[in-house]
């Protein structure tokens, strides 16, 4: 039971999104080089967050991704959701009804106790990760960086931000 | 992310070594059986929640499998760690110290918030899965099981499991 990387991927690429200026955007090149992880591999998670509607893309000389919304409407399984979709963990092959004493189909209109139980603890995981907003992130990255280093990425940001002409 | 299919076929064999008489056992053969699955696939989640010491192996000519314990003391997340291991499903690559504005490892003591979601999310998971025992599961099954598959099982299991002399 393993969460793809592309997720802790696009977790901080949405939090780096989410600190930059209106109007501005990153390449998934450049949000590759921030994080010092394979070009190619960003650039497949930030398609899949723009198909899901988390971020937009602009395209052009100014081209590069920003977030489509606020840092209050994306939380942290909207995230796990565009990268990893949304089929459940668990996937119930119905061997009650199997073998020589396999119930019938139609005593199994409701999913087993067993099955039942992990969609249960499903829905605790995707219920976990839904109240972590990604503005929630922000703050903490926010506290957690030192004043030298908010600097650094200040004119990281600068040096590597598009701005759309206004 | 996914379960293996070993998680589920586990939960089965397991509720079903639980409807045993006292001293009575089954094989991973008869397992493999009686859900009518390969019967290769099935000796190795055996081996695993026996290496987890959740069932035990009694050798011989009236040789099987049965819980180690009762019911009450065996717990769904008992069964998918046996075989899916204890390792967290999102591994953290500490991608915030790598690139141009990367955080020195002496500031990154604590796990990120994005990590600690994750984490978060998994105990939630684990949790509800805790919740869940086996005696649980086996009252569930009775409450779903019609009288005439409760008389085929009882049947099935005298001709399948193999007693202890005691």
């Amino acid at each position: 039971m393993k969460i793809a990387s592309g997720v802790e991927w696009a977790a901080h690429a949405c939090a780096l999104l989410a600190m930059l200026p209106k109007g501005a955007s990153l390449s998934a090149e450049a949000l590759a080089n921030y994080h010092d992880v394979p070009p190619a591999y960003m650039a497949k998670q930030m398609q899949a967050l723009r198909r899901a509607g988390l971020i937009v893309s602009q395209r052009g000389a100014v081209g590069g991704y920003r977030l489509a919304t606020t840092p209050n409407d994306i939380n942290l399984w909207d995230i796990t959701e565009a990268i990893e979709g949304s089929a459940p963990s668990f996937k119930c092959t119905e061997i009650r009804q199997n073998g020589p004493c396999g119930a019938t189909k139609e005593n199994c209109k409701k999913p087993c106790g067993i099955a039942a139980s992990f969609y249960a603890a499903e829905q605790a995981f995707r219920s976990e990760l839904k109240k972590v907003l990604l503005s929630d992130l922000l703050m903490q990255i926010a506290r957690d960086t030192k004043p030298d280093d908010v600097e650094t990425l200040r004119q990281w940001l600068n040096e590597n931000a598009a701005l759309t002409p206004s």
